[in-house]
């Protein structure tokens, strides 16, 4: 047990988004003997899985409903995670707690995505919970630093992770490029909002079709969070289905910033990896 | 006629890639009473199109070859023009003269692309060669200052514009990303070795996934060129195939940098974009 999670009281709060993460967040508390609560957000989160844990269905909007739930379950930590759409207003049912605190809510729904994750984690804490990152609630989901796979970058892909890292640092400010595929020094993808996996169809589809001439094995899917990310709320994720992305794109290997990277199944991400020798890699930070 | 047409002495070389291009620089130069030459790249450039033109074909990698065709055919003046894939090294038959200049031509191609024509560029110019970039060759196809469409940019365009243009110029070091989707203040697309065409079928892909929530006629495609690329050759260029792009990806308008944009056929775009309400505005460079 760590000392972070020493300090965590149990029960902890789970807002849970979509996608596997929010179990394997549940999952991992349980292995440290915190009891995890799953406040599930309905439309995103997986109504099966939920099953599995004690739970609690809440609406994006519907504040004032879930602080009286975390409350009554006394659930004092809370950590949010998980996909979550951008919701259309006009989807949103709000309540009066929410009515209330709308103003910030809206300024911050203005500002892009990171910051309305950010707004509505300063308003939790004004309320007296705390919001936990992944590094005191999940540590043992993050990527480590250095390669985890057999097969290790050589000096090309090293380069081309530089440059991957570069041209996300100078977009940085832009709220957009958690990740860019780099080619012998060639950046020939920066992902948008259409996501990783298809960032990784769009260069396996190039290459299929000719646009991209280097050898198989050649270039780097380079990850990391956009600055001014709140980590608590958005780490940039990596798992086996970002695995068979890349070597269906043809690339030498994934690496990420290790620390600031969720792994969704690090068994599956490194069994993948080494099926078809792919490098995985955790950057220092 | 210009004062820059008058000191091109007649005929002029067009070096002629894929596309529509070639032709319409070289009708440009017709109708300014310069005599235009084709020389046609194997490959890329249109045969039938060519077959309208005095015209030669050559081989990228025949320098020898091509540097006498144009001494025997008096074109002290060349433009070099159109699409070029890059070719895989395996593809290109080297002539001698053409093995003389491999050193600088390879580490040119080592450098990216826009590092590939500069050096290329150097190479003819050093053989006593002018080349002509189309601000001389074809100042009508180039993009004006200012709107160009009975619709304009509202104030919610304007904002999306300058967050694309500042985008771009982030990217510009990287020698990535003419082109960026920006919708309501969100980089939803950035563009990659995929194209401005592919881009916007991307965006529309998103929108009826309902990925993109916005409203249709939000949203700017914004194109400029990367900073550090050699204007004389590989210029930004729209259509109306990039108005009808846009169209179907639902958005506002398409804002370019004027005199560094390329308008491949000027009156289809304007009525293609008239037709449906979109804006297409030139910016001060």
């Amino acid at each position: 047990m760590t000392a972070a999670a020493l300090e965590i009281s149990s029960p902890v709060g789970v807002i849970a988004g979509g996608g596997a993460m929010p179990f394997a967040v549940a999952e991992s508390l349980k292995a440290r003997g915190l009891e995890p609560i799953l406040f599930a957000l309905k439309g995103v989160c997986d109504p099966a899985a939920a099953q599995r844990f004690r739970h609690h269905w809440i609406m994006v909007g519907q504040y004032g409903r879930a602080k009286k739930l975390f409350r009554q379950e006394n659930c004092k930590n809370l950590v949010f995670i998980g996909t979550l759409v951008r919701p259309s207003l006009s989807e949103i049912r709000l309540d009066w707690s929410t009515l209330r605190i709308m103003g910030r809510v809206w300024s911050a729904y203005r500002g892009g995505d990171d910051h309305l994750l950010s707004g509505v984690g300063r308003i939790f804490e004004q309320d007296g919970f705390r919001l936990l990152g992944l590094k005191e609630a999940a540590p043992d989901l993050l990527m480590p630093e250095g390669c985890v796979t057999r097969k290790m970058p050589d000096q090309n892909a090293t380069s081309d992770i530089a440059r991957g890292r570069a041209v996300l640092q100078a977009l940085g400010p832009y709220d957009v490029g958690q990740a860019a595929v780099v080619i012998d020094g060639h950046i020939v993808g920066v992902e948008g909002i259409e996501g990783t996996d298809e960032l990784l169809m769009r260069i396996a589809d190039l290459r299929a079709r000719g646009r991209i001439r280097a050898p198989v094995g050649h270039g780097v899917l380079v990850k990391a969070p956009k600055s001014g990310q709140d980590l608590r709320f958005d780490l940039p994720t990596v798992g086996s289905r970002t695995a068979k992305g890349a070597i269906a794109a043809g690339l030498a290997g994934i690496a990420v910033i290790a620390g600031s990277t969720l792994v969704a199944d690090p068994q599956g991400l490194i069994e993948t990896a080494d099926a078809s020798g792919l490098f995985v890699t955790g950057l220092p930070s």
